[in-house]
């Protein structure tokens, strides 16, 4: 808001004039104080749909999601989880993010064996890069992205849940992969899993990352990678890993809260060893989870602190599988 | 919002004056429709606590609870129970609702056998009321509430957990014991727990209530309970039952969701048969299930409407007890 008076003439003009004026500045003052005394009421609002919805919605679009897979040399595997994925409830569109440079996509083939429940969208890349899944789609209509590594597979019954989850909680990344950082004395974080215990927690462990590889989250989110520091970007292709670290930090500053909630999986499998190409994920790198933890100190720096929070809610559905899931078999 | 104001042009002191006039007059509307469109973000606040806290709070007194427990005819387990919440993290002030009328209280005895880690306040009824433990007592200084049935023990680590899932969800009544409500054909509702599956519901159950007798709650709804129809007080005294469904009736009129989160405890135990009374709860009587879903379809005419909704969410508490509980053993 700005306001623009040009020139008065101003000796011609009496004293009324300037008592009118000083009542004009006066009034804008208090305008300018009454809004920004109200503006933390707007920052509230956490949900980046609300006032950055890129793309007219269609009702479908605001109760559905869309699939992002990003495929690098496991095309059987893909076609697999497509199959697999197209038929899961609340489906709006499915986006291949092509990673294979230089390679047809099996798009033709695809559509010969069409119908398909949903548009599936191949996205040629140009280069092989980790981040590429991370592009904030223009083929984008739903506010709500489901993310899955091209090697797993998650129950349509815990899609279906998790999707419900995300809908009380669009601002996190509602997933089924939970990890965590850790301090050390050195003052140097480390990254882990489960098997990393902090005696510190206490009673029962807690995560402070839900991975992107099996997870659902806000599409504004993707117009905020956009708008990183360019060192996030160099670590991400330098490391060609922790784009989903890098996105926890992105949610977890965005919030202030932890930027995931946990949603326990019934029935979910990693399906690598069924690739004929016998590629086994980055994940199998010896320096792997060095890296990450070199990811998360350099995240710590680049962002000039370590935004991340630790969660331990676990959600489960009430009565699924088994009818009586709430009563504890110990 | 932009204002350009040109060239007043000369001569007429009048037409400026109106100038002016109408400028003050313009800037004070967009103040009006700047603060106007602004109000639905304080709207929000669903909790009751930031308008209506009655008394000023010491620090501890906003990071705890106080615990009430109303007892009958069990004063052996009373004492037991108030052995075992005496100690749990958290826990500000306990508050015994002392429904043995004309009996009097053990407050000598317990007092001779100090110190106490926190004050234990009996407060004597002249009626015995389901309700009594409803009331919005001077004594309390927290906004948590934590309400127990004197035959019910849930562990330490429960509680502190679900305290903390309370924090995140102050709205809510947080709590270890959930119901469901069922439409029939007729139009009819039914009350009931897990065993009552509804085919529409698909996979897995729902619940619509958590029940008050081992709950977190804000201490609020003890002040908007005390602005609840005649008829409802009625329909509680008149069955001694159904205090905790017009609560869960109360907090989904108030939030317009879901009005319980469920936290699935690893140790609850119901010490009942410990007494020597011999005396067993109210919910023993062959009539006590048939009283609960009359309950429900009365206060659907008082309220003129169903507030339930249901949810199918269930917390659990992140590698605790075992450190792998995120893994489905199926």
């Amino acid at each position: 808001r700005y306001f623009h008076f040009c020139k008065l003439p101003g000796r011609v003009m009496g004293i009324r004039l300037l008592r009118f004026t000083s009542v004009v500045i006066i009034v804008l003052l208090l305008v300018a104080g009454a809004l920004t005394a109200l503006l933390p009421n707007i920052k509230d609002d956490k949900l980046p749909n609300l006032r950055r919805e890129p793309k007219p919605q269609s009702q479908s679009a605001l109760d559905s999601f869309t699939l992002i897979m990003q495929t690098y040399n496991r095309t059987d595997l893909l076609l697999k989880l497509l199959n697999h994925y197209q038929a899961i409830p609340n489906l709006h569109k499915v986006i291949v993010v092509w990673n294979n440079i230089g390679e047809k996509t099996p798009e033709e083939m695809w559509n010969s064996l069409g119908p398909h429940p949903v548009p599936v969208v191949f996205k040629v890349q140009s280069v092989n890069r980790m981040r590429n899944r991370l592009q904030n789609f223009p083929e984008l209509e739903t506010k709500a992205i489901l993310m899955m590594d091209d090697d797993t597979l998650v129950s349509a019954h815990d899609l279906a849940f998790a999707f419900s989850v995300w809908q009380q909680f669009p601002e996190h990344i509602v997933g089924f992969v939970p990890r965590k950082h850790i301090s050390t004395p050195s003052g140097v974080y480390s990254y882990g899993s489960f098997e990393l215990q902090n005696p510190g927690f206490g009673n029962g462990d807690q995560y402070s990352m839900v991975l992107i590889g099996a997870a659902f989250f806000h599409t504004g989110y993707l117009e905020d990678f956009q708008r990183q520091p360019e060192a996030v970007y160099a670590l991400i292709d330098e490391t060609q890993n922790c784009d989903d670290i890098a996105m926890n930090f992105l949610v977890a500053k965005h919030t202030g809260k932890p930027s995931g909630v946990f949603v326990k999986p019934v029935d979910i499998r990693n399906l690598e060893k069924d690739t004929n190409s016998g590629y086994s994920g980055m994940w199998h790198r010896a320096e792997h989870l060095l890296q990450r933890s070199y990811c998360v100190n350099k995240l710590v720096n680049i962002y000039d602190g370590m935004p991340l929070k630790y969660s331990n809610i676990m959600i489960s559905q009430f009565g699924f599988p088994n009818y009586a899931n709430h009563k504890n078999k110990m």
